[in-house]
């Protein structure tokens, strides 16, 4: 293992930029219901988990992705390490830092949980699959259980004892869960015998916890048909008083691209006809409902595992362009005598970093804004419920954004750091094939990239009477209103204006589609439009980083540290206003040009074969 | 091994139409130099491959890439089956297809040599990765040797007796050739004593042949420093005659993302001062000469490879769509109980197909253009040189185009590939993951992307006084001028001739950078710009193929398997031209914009830390 796989870097720099700078966080700060939150508290765990993703988590990256999980004895083993990394991460305590305190949780705000994730996956996107999952399904009994199953089963995996799963998909029920046959057959005590199998589990089995309490969705027999009929049920590994095991199996774990730290299970439920579950919150048919709530936050913490890996990508390929000496300067090409210079003064490589840079930042942005906007909601229910409800608007809009545009861009991001590194880039001694190969399965879990833009246009657009959509549009027209003849950031605000009147378009277009009964240009058109709307939020939120980033630099002594860190927020956010925000006007312009031919194309013409 | 992974396929009938109907093969066979060739041999050297293809190569590529090749006692094993498949290919007999009759070539149209070689990579790039860099070791010693080299080694390579690679990255000189510091000392019988460490060796060493030809890149002692002062020397695995083992090892094997079947090697020459070499042709210092001669077909050999894994992988992925049944058509979406359809009826899905196969087919269409230019060029020689002029100079021009654009594009269409996958696409038992991971080296090696980029706009471009890039501009403009009107592809001729235009702009604007001394600007432009030819190329090639295609339907039955073929290639052509071609006017404006900000930005602010 060479010494470049471990080092996971991150910049907290940019990380207090945003919370202190950017986006406020003191508003919020020392007072309910983050009252136990200041200043000092913030910086220090930034810190603190920054130590930890480097020093525990980073050196099990690739150590998970060689050795792999392996199934033995019908048992999952985890790479070396991972039992311990575990038992280390609930010990250090900020597993559950936003978490209630009736659970031990620290009741921190969800904008500095997001960090503390997005270095934790940064570090080992993997080995977190297991706690991440975990804590989504002890939020979702705490949210939806009934006061003894909270106790019984949310408690043990909040404090690390125990594991949890979601179990979704089935071999026929994808993107199309309501397809799904496993069943639930009441028993007369309140349980219920389910029998089912269902794939693509992470984490349906693991050494690092006693016990794991699987979430499974099952048709209670003579339910309906569709999600409707779905019940979701609570479904211990081991029985939690007697320990007894449940008639739960790993029929098998999947080989995969990446993240091969995580187990993929195929779970067989019930094989033995005697697989006993609980109906979450005692109450059925509301699966999808229950589902649904941890659904939001599992989406958003797609986002973040895509904004992790591309960060982590970034820094990696920013220390080997630091690094690596090839060629001479432009300025003496022509001269094999010249002094060979890093690969970081190239033209192309300085364009591939700010590209990667102004994405990396842009998304991290969003993610901070829509977090921002869940811990002020918070705070206000009960005070001010309609500012509350605009709050909350923002998150249900942006949610499928930071979805899909943090996991395309992912990937995209990992791909320009391979092409920095150059024949490096492909082999295993430098991490980012390895963030490659992870990426890739951020577009598709949770909910495809595709399934987020029907529920961008079809859903979030309207919602409310479209009232979120057009709070969005009001706030970034009273930045474009404020800074269209800023000295420096001017011209790349008249960007960001155009994108705005080409997003506005283009959602009129969509609701053309709906009313004018072209509903099959709904689904066509949807994936270019999330893209859009993506990339004007990003554009915005870095405009605004960059013009608050030009007033404190006015007061920073040209040359210091914070000088040329501003600078880059800067030239971050030109770089994209002139070669992403273009984009999005042509972008409206394909939109409009009516094109039909994957509608057009019979079905026997994809191949003649 | 699931037999998903073992099915390659390949549309032939696609390939017969780009032959035959599109590129006007039949002007050229039975007639000198390809007197040899008719019509029905091509057609029978087509199914032949395709059946090799499926039979031999095809099976292996996921045993290559699960087993990889191990470094043994020094010494390479290639995964199972590949020493045998080596043997089978050869046997075969068109392995030398192309080459020259004195060595039992064939003398084949190079046109349907690069239709075999996608079929052979489609279906194993690992494995083909062998025998492609011995041949290319044969070529140039045949083109550059004296006749008792090409007698002594490109003979035995063409017969399949022994291997060869390429050897000129050091771990000092990757894109910077002219860095090399391999040395070479006359010893005073016209042999030379070679010193000095190569990295990425494809087929470094492999136990396919019984020995292996190395051409290596050195200095000789008292050399010019950069790549003025280098020359190539044939350096063999063991001596011809005696059989005695040269001083070569092999330090190493690096662990990939991809293409694992293929050995990539660390080569240490003369560890012990006893590695011996020869001059090729006997010259000294004009080792980058002889090797670009090579390279040429080499960066050619790249896209084909892209081309073929782009093309298997949309194959696959259509396979997948017509096979998964998923959801409801979107006539009856709210309704639980309708019946599911395969995913093919999805739009967003038909939109990922469509735009893998323009893709795909616009650069088999570019490929074959740039061959048949090779080809046609080849005939004309001393019969019509200024016409044989004219096409030389459209290889010149495209060959970087091709290497590009079908390696970048590649990689993206294997991520729209994994995509249709859904969760399928990560595991591996289906193929393309693999291809995901196998094309990712294509926009790295035989020079970097951007080393294309800076070929195109600082040689090509201008090569000639510009004329490659006037005739190339001519020749689409003939398309325009007589389609601009046309019936169906009228509207998309339209946005071809705005492409030409903002194309023409852009070439313009180079020429002011060149002029006006902004020498910075043109690295940091050329990969847009050569996106933009790329795609204006492409474009063209669509439509081009399009306009026959509709020709060819008016007398065809409607509903017939050729009247689908021709719908499928005028769909294709107007998908691109609707939702590709809008983006080359899109980029010409970002590249007019005067954007700085990857220059202007100090070395200080990619990050704090």
């Amino acid at each position: 293992m060479s010494q470049a796989q471990n080092r996971y870097k991150a910049d907290l720099r940019e990380f207090q930029f945003l919370l202190f700078e950017q986006f406020g966080i003191r508003d919020i700060l020392s007072k309910e219901p983050f009252a136990a939150w200041g200043e000092d508290e913030i910086r220090m765990v930034l810190e603190e988990t920054y130590r930890f993703a480097t020093e525990v988590l980073g050196p099990l990256n690739a150590v998970g992705d060689r050795e792999k999980c392996t199934l033995i004895d019908g048992r999952v083993k985890t790479p070396t390490g991972f039992p311990e990394a575990w038992k280390k991460l609930y010990e250090a305590g900020w597993r559950n830092l936003s978490g209630s305190e009736e659970f031990g949780g620290q009741g921190a705000p969800r904008t500095l949980q997001v960090l503390v994730e997005e270095m934790f996956s940064g570090s080992n996107v993997a080995f977190m699959m297991y706690p991440g999952l975990a804590l989504g399904a002890a939020e979702l009994i705490d949210h939806c259980g009934t006061p003894e199953q909270r106790r019984d089963f949310s408690g043990p995996i909040y404090r690390g004892e125990w594991g949890g799963t979601m179990c979704l998909t089935e071999p026929h029920a994808g993107s199309d869960v309501g397809a799904a046959r496993t069943t639930a057959r009441p028993v007369g005590d309140g349980s219920y015998k389910i029998q089912g199998t269902k794939i693509y589990i992470s984490g349906g089995d693991h050494d690092c916890a006693d016990n794991i309490v699987h979430l499974v969705l099952a048709r209670i027999d003579g339910a309906e048909p569709g999600t409707k009929g779905l019940s979701l049920f609570i479904v211990p590994k081991k029985m939690p008083e007697t320990g007894v095991l449940n008639d739960v199996k790993v029929a098998s774990i999947e080989h995969k691209m990446g993240i091969n730290g995580s187990a993929t299970c195929v779970m067989q439920f019930g094989e033995e006809d005697a697989c006993l579950g609980w109906l979450v919150g005692g109450v059925p048919h509301q699966g999808m409902k229950q589902m649904f709530q941890m659904m939001n936050y599992a989406r958003i913490g797609v986002g973040i595992q895509g904004l992790a890996i591309g960060g982590a990508a970034y820094m990696a390929a920013l220390d080997y362009a630091r690094d690596r000496k090839q060629g001479s300067s432009i300025s003496a090409w022509k001269d094999p005598a010249a002094p060979r210079v890093s690969i970081l003064e190239h033209a192309d490589v300085r364009r591939m970093l700010l590209d990667m840079k102004s994405r990396v930042e842009g998304i991290r942005a969003l993610i901070v804004k829509l977090s921002m906007h869940q811990d002020r909601a918070t705070g206000l229910v009960g005070k001010n419920d309609e500012l509350a409800a605009y709050h909350f608007g923002q998150v249900e809009l942006l949610t499928p954004i930071v979805k899909a545009y943090a996991s395309d861009q992912s990937f995209r991001i990992c791909e320009t750091a391979v092409q920095v590194h150059g024949g490096a880039g492909y082999v295993q001694d430098y991490p980012v094939e390895q963030y490659l190969r992870d990426s890739k399965i951020f577009s598709i879990y949770e909910g495809t990239n595709h399934i987020q833009a029907l529920d961008l246009v079809g859903r979030k657009l309207g919602q409310g009477g479209g009232k979120h959509t057009q709070d969005f549009f009001a706030d970034v027209g009273r930045f474009v209103a404020a800074h269209g003849d800023h000295a420096v950031l001017g011209g790349s605000t008249k960007h960001l204006a155009k994108a705005q009147e080409a997003v506005g378009g283009a959602a009129f277009q969509f609701l053309g589609w709906f009313k004018g009964g072209e509903m099959e240009r709904v689904p066509l058109n949807a994936n270019r439009f999330l893209e859009m709307m993506s990339e004007f939020a990003v554009g915005w939120l870095l405009l605004e980083g960059a013009s608050i980033a030009h007033e404190a630099q006015q007061k920073t002594e040209a040359g210091s540290k914070d000088w040329f860190f501003y600078e880059g927020k800067k030239q971050a956010a030109i770089f994209y206003a002139n070669n992403v925000l273009p984009d999005v006007v042509g972008k409206a312009k394909m939109l409009g040009n009516g094109d039909r031919s994957p509608l057009d194309i019979p079905a026997e013409s994809f191949a003649s074969l």
